[in-house]
């Protein structure tokens, strides 16, 4: 099916993927999607995910490396950007950040009752890495003319979903980071940066939380296109990584079959 | 230039494009591009349109029809629409509505001096077509499962800009039409409808607005990336036509280089 | 009750009612409400609903006059101004619009089969008599430095709900005209122009609404605080019209418990 | 002045103010105009702010007491609240929140290049701590029923302000706590939590910010009201503290004189 939708839309071009755990995350699919269409790609993760996960069998697939990296390092950061210049051998046009962690919603803490240790983790982990992402990215003068950046968030970040608890604080910083950084690095060199508003989907991460198959559901039946799934989200991120969107920046875009436009109520369906 | 970006996305597809005048026209660009990307397509206008403009010559180039058609009236509308099954041989998958007049912005009545007759027209003509358009096809049956329905927005629908006059208030009619008509539409037969907000353009509509050039000049200035040009947009459209975007829909979708989250203030260029 | 919780928060000030039908009416509290904090007002109608209403028992119990007025009329808008000012002696403080119908909703043409001269008519009674009623005002030059307009909208206009049809579009352009007019009036003398984005409302209008009942049990539930009556609208009203929100305008304010802000899901009782 | 505005809005209520430094501050404003409402407070700053500014002169003219606390921390936090229920002598009814430090703002450390520890540092003072207070508000049951927390924030928050640097990711924070606190104390004990996005004000605090003086006049200009100023804002949070705004919860409130609903452009003055 994939080579039949391929139209070599990102052909030349090189990036790099975060946050392929295995063929269920969003990210395993952006990646086999964007080689699909012709492009390059450095895969990274944090060395306890490269374990538990299958990135290697991603890495041999798409013909790519795997750059460990823990995404709230900024030395780790410094040490991937080096690498993947190094194996493009110059600068490179894109970068999906798909990472996320909480750990007050693994440990159950709701969110009246939070830990703070936890909090600043998850904000450090969800949505400063994007921030130390990009500055590494801008400091290195890393990417290309309008080259495009990406992260993933949920709309949890603008509406109240309690379930989802400080993660929904981390998706409104990560928002508001690609907000602010996009205006400056478009002003620096043209990079574009938005975030990608996803429906629920079912992977390895979202199964940390609680209520999610019945949230899947929901948001399945509420939309009036159903759910998102992740290829989807990856044919999305292919469009965003392409030259058709260059002058499209420092957006939050929903990918979610029309949940977000929409005010459920019991007539609904009738 | 366009046949090394043609990348076949819309192969096989067909479509109506509303309001190529000349070649200035976002509608024009639409039409070349996604002629280029594999696209067949019925052309339509006004009488009055097609008389004073080029599209005639935009036909000839993209092996096109032209079908007349006022888009306030259903009966035209209706005419079209079987005209256009009947030129492509049933179903077709995407429609451009890029429709728009305002007679109290021709004839200098500011926005606390409102003509109602022309205010009334002004609606029908930029906002209600739509809607006939749309409930046309929905009537009809007319458009393939997942197509795409894209009309043409602009920022002062959401935030005001005085010299828009009434204008303003018309595409804000236009959002939300296509928001509620999405949603039945895709609960139909997911079919997505979407607006695309796009940058001041320097089309010959535009040119009717008090001081576009300054606000042009603005605009562009503001945007981090620059404004989107006519181009940029047609670009743009060709993703939401594709099979790409599938589950995007009942958006506002800005394409206007970053200006719409920017708020400019004297610093900003230092 | 209500003498206990009056403030004077009005004291001196004047305006005009628009829409109090009986005592299920929000316009009704309102007027209720402003003569306890010490407003003299002047109410008005049209007058079909004179007739079927019980208007006159309100101008009896708050001390005013009731002035009949088609919203849609530019003529009667102009006669009822004249005759507010030349009631209240001169220049008057504040006026609440709450005017809405539409006849596809009466008559049972839902949003993919609406008839055109309803449509027309639904935008000119509930949105277009907005911009009449503020450009007869400005013109007139009837309202006092500092004065406030309001008028009454709701969250159909910015998000779908299938069941409120071709009001949710008049909605939105009521909202574009209190954005767009507030700018000019604002400039001109510093006067004020919201809506109100409440609760749906169990009120003789709201009835007319498929599934009313359901939506309204739904949308207490979903909000955290519960629905806001036409009494706890009445009170965000007086704010609106006191002198403590004077640099508030421009603006639509959600009057709802916290409905607009939340996502309801499965889990969110528990 | 002040006693003729009085209307008793706030007899007999209570509650907490953070952030009075000076007679700039809009704390101090607030704090002013609650009294003279009727009500009693606790003021409470970090002690570094106690002694630089003159907090002590403002209790001795609103008959409050002063008690010291750094709102990053808990255990302050908690002897803050416990200390306040001592005062008051039990439950309070409302809290503002004006608290916001940004050490790269203060080191001139622009947002392309942040010291991470200054960016985690801004998070918890100006957001964070916004958690902490309404969690241990929360835990303690400290607020009656219907209570009204407010908390300021800034436009920035959501569109794009470079001058304002990482405060902006923290004003998104905070209102993403806003509402997603709001949801569950309004559900445990209809306690309602707003935010207030004001007008750029000339206080100490804002005088960090580069090129606040041409922020400030820019906004001035743009806004048709002109700015909101402290006062402004101090009777607006009076409203909002008040019983006559109680469905009113999870919002971001703009008092700003219409600047966040304007497009600036070159022509808008003419």
């Amino acid at each position: 099916m994939f080579q039949e939708m391929a139209n070599n839309l990102l052909k030349g071009k090189k990036g790099i993927i975060f946050g392929a755990l295995n063929e269920q995350s969003i990210a395993w699919k952006v990646a086999e999607r964007v080689v699909e269409e012709g492009a390059s790609i450095v895969l990274t993760n944090t060395p306890v995910s490269i374990k538990f996960g299958t990135i290697q069998e991603l890495a041999q697939k798409t013909g790519s490396i795997v750059v460990p990296a823990d995404a709230t390092s900024v030395e780790d950061l410094e040490a991937l950007v080096d690498a993947a210049m190094e194996h493009f051998g110059g600068k490179f046009d894109f970068v999906l950040h798909a990472v996320g962690m909480s750990g007050n919603l693994r440990k159950g803490k709701p969110y009246q009752k939070l830990n703070y240790d936890f909090y600043a983790k998850t904000l450090d982990v969800s949505a400063l890495s994007f921030h130390k992402l990009l500055q590494t990215l801008y400091d290195k003068d890393a990417l290309n003319e309008w080259g495009s950046v990406v992260a993933l968030s949920y709309i949890a970040a603008d509406r109240v979903m309690p379930g989802y608890n400080d993660m929904a604080d981390a998706k409104a910083v990560l928002q508001a980071i690609a907000r602010n950084f996009g205006y400056l690095y478009g002003r620096k060199c043209h990079v574009r940066v938005n975030t990608v508003s996803q429906s629920p989907t079912a992977t390895t991460a979202g199964q940390g939380i609680a209520g999610m198959d019945r949230m899947l559901s929901f948001a399945d039946e509420t939309s009036p296109l159903g759910n998102a799934s992740a290829l989807d989200c990856a044919d999305y991120v292919v469009t965003l990584f392409s030259d058709l969107t260059r002058k499209v920046t420092m957006q939050n875009l929903y990918n979610d079959g029309g949940f977000s436009s929409v005010l459920p109520y019991p007539e609904m369906k009738e």
